[in-house]
């Protein structure tokens, strides 16, 4: 949680966070600031002291709204930055974030670097700031210890805002299965009023409106895929594919709050009107598998041994995984699951990231998604759930839908 | 151009080019691969030689339709890498990117990095580089001479996708002057057919939805300002206003194609039902500035010399702008235009920077926006529309749409 950072930053013996950017589509800024249409600026925290979040003069108001101290850019004037660097641009910023810097008390130790933006300016910039602040180190990570650390357990307020996206997703997945079951078959093939064939474009499309309508974002884009596409977990769809009853159907959706927000991730698998048997038995193994794991998130545990707990349970089924084959493009072909937050995929990872395996700790948010996928025979069938760790004890589902693999068409 | 970074490189003794970050909301990739739905990725061009992308082993098929040479991260095996480098990650991706550039035969020179992604990350991963490749140097711009001076200039594909942009830009603005004169008026407010008031976050939501509809994004949000807030040019309208008669709207709308692509920016302003005689008047000399202003568009023309003529012909009206006071809050308070690509605001732009003013280069795309503010009158007043420079000479709108300024309700 956010008030983890001082320890975490000590932890990494890391004297002050400097993050930079906009305040949307930045998952640093957005965890500091809450979010807002700041588009340009940055934020200081000295360990053990309160954020500064530095913003242009005209997003004075929109920086207010983050309750943090702020302090205007135009305290820096632009111009004399630039005469006092010899009209050098890069110079001239590095020059205003030694001011900076040392305004928020900054001026020696080390500084761990935030933020989404430009790379290769404020690689030059931040390089440039050696002659200005000499006593000063600035540093990145690769895994984050701090940031990934402090948001992997979320409070409360995180909780709701990820529970709401959660209640606006299971809506428009609500929404679909009643669009698709709605629709007249024609050989086998969803037919639209005007007679013409349905596709995958055309749900995509109505999901990305109901989204919208919700006043929500699906930056990552939305997984629909029937058939040979359903096995293969990283297609998205094809737009051309046509919706043909006894196929499987995966949909896994994963929209964020507006402005790069909190996620939430989600996934059922459907067979329109009939399900063959094959599929049938692959799903009731996937559900199976589904529930037992379930068991297996106890406060503290070791999300990577759930992920061995589903590959043995598979492959006791006779299912390949990546556990015994880690190459396998058949049987269960990924991990378990991730935490979600300001990040679709964040900490807790159900694999081992760096020899480091993340713990299901209290107030963790994180996914539990088994899956099978035999793309040569036109298979596939994931079901996902979002989890919030309780600090209780109990892994709760954040939103409940229904498990039905077999969606009857009304007529 | 693209086909101008050879010589923009030469001009910059930049002996290659790298790009990381996924290929959408990513505008320097998006640039070289056309975008796509590659998550993770380094683009490398060598000056003189085409570029190769680089991408994950699952996103092979996404990462072909740029069109360029491709090389999968698979031939750079992590677990080798982590042995390698002791198993320090920042060590190991620094190791796989000298793999890389040796690869795309770089292995001494500048690099000038680009790309928008984890600034902290990828500052440590790039200086870590060093230890690999000591005859490399990493450099980064502020501002780009190479890549903003590139896509200044537009080929006849991007034209085409930005006019697309115009097109669908404009068919939302006339949905919502049809939506706001087709709604009831008591009291000089709009009423919704429930009898609920018309509120700004209404016709936001409405815009948003269209937007949605019409398959494009609006990342950077919309301007739909009433009264006081029209007057104030950073204000993006305030949800909980009523729409009031005879009140100035400034509708700034500024979208872009799905996954962060090209944009169009466009502003028209008007007054529900009737118009006062001070809005009349303002709008009069705004539209007057701006028609004299386009006549002043010439190939290669300065575009702060059309900015500096705006202010002059507003000052003769009696109007302050920033050219005498360059704090003021009244009157003409930005500059006249910007570029518009994948930048929202991008080069030619008609302030200087840097010392250095840019032309109305052929192939440039750009907005005159000329606009007058009196907040405490509760007034303000801009035109804008997006223009194409073309080969021949001609400034040429890339979409028309009518300058009503008194939008009558229809009933």
């Amino acid at each position: 949680m956010q008030q983890d950072l001082d320890s975490l930053m000590n932890e990494n013996k890391i004297d002050a966070i400097l993050i930079t950017g906009p305040a949307f589509y930045n998952p640093t800024m957005v965890y500091m600031t809450g979010g807002g249409h700041v588009t340009h600026a940055d934020l200081i925290k000295k360990v053990g002291e309160p954020a500064i979040l530095f913003h242009g003069a005209m997003e004075r108001d929109e920086a207010a709204k983050s309750g943090l101290k702020t302090i205007s850019f135009s305290n820096y004037p632009v111009q004399e930055l630039f005469k006092e660097a010899n009209n050098e641009p890069l110079q001239a910023y590095a020059l205003r974030y030694s001011r900076m810097l040392k305004d928020a008390g900054v001026t020696k130790g080390k500084i761990a670097l935030y933020g989404v933006d430009e790379v290769g300016e404020k690689f030059a910039i931040f390089n440039a700031l050696k002659q200005y602040l000499p006593d000063v180190e600035i540093v990145g990570f690769s895994p984050d210890p701090i940031f990934m650390q402090a948001m992997m357990t979320k409070d409360n307020k995180e909780i709701e805002r990820i529970r709401a996206m959660g209640v606006i997703t299971t809506g428009v997945v609500a929404r679909v299965a009643d669009f698709l079951t709605s629709q007249q078959v024609t050989d086998n093939h969803l037919v639209n009023q005007d007679g013409s064939l349905v596709t995958i474009g055309q749900v995509k499309s109505k999901i990305n409106l109901w989204l919208a309508e919700a006043g929500v974002e699906n930056p990552e884009g939305t997984i629909f895929a029937i058939g040979r596409d359903s096995g293969v977990p990283h297609s998205t769809g094809t737009n051309t594919d046509l919706l043909e009853l006894g196929k499987t159907i995966v949909f896994d959706i994963f929209p964020c709050e507006t402005g790069g927000g909190y996620y939430y991730d989600f996934t059922r698998t459907w067979s329109l009107g009939y399900a063959t048997e094959e599929a049938q038995k692959l799903y009731d193994q996937v559900k199976e598998v589904y529930q037992k794991v379930e068991a297996e998130f106890k406060l503290d545990a070791p999300f990577i041994d759930c992920h061995i707990k589903t590959c043995e349970l598979f492959e006791a089924m006779g299912h390949p995984t990546v556990l015994s084959t880690p190459e396998t493009e058949v049987g269960l072909v990924h991990s378990l699951g991730h935490g979600v937050g300001l990040h679709i995929h964040e900490s807790p990872f159900s694999r081992a990231i760096g020899g480091k395996s993340d713990v299901l700790a209290a107030g963790s948010v994180f996914t539990s998604e088994p899956g099978l996928y035999y793309p040569e025979r036109g298979l596939g069938v994931r079901i996902e759930n979002t989890y919030w760790m309780r600090p209780d004890g109990k892994a709760e589902i954040l939103v409940d839908y229904p498990y039905d693999f077999v969606l009857k068409m009304k007529s």
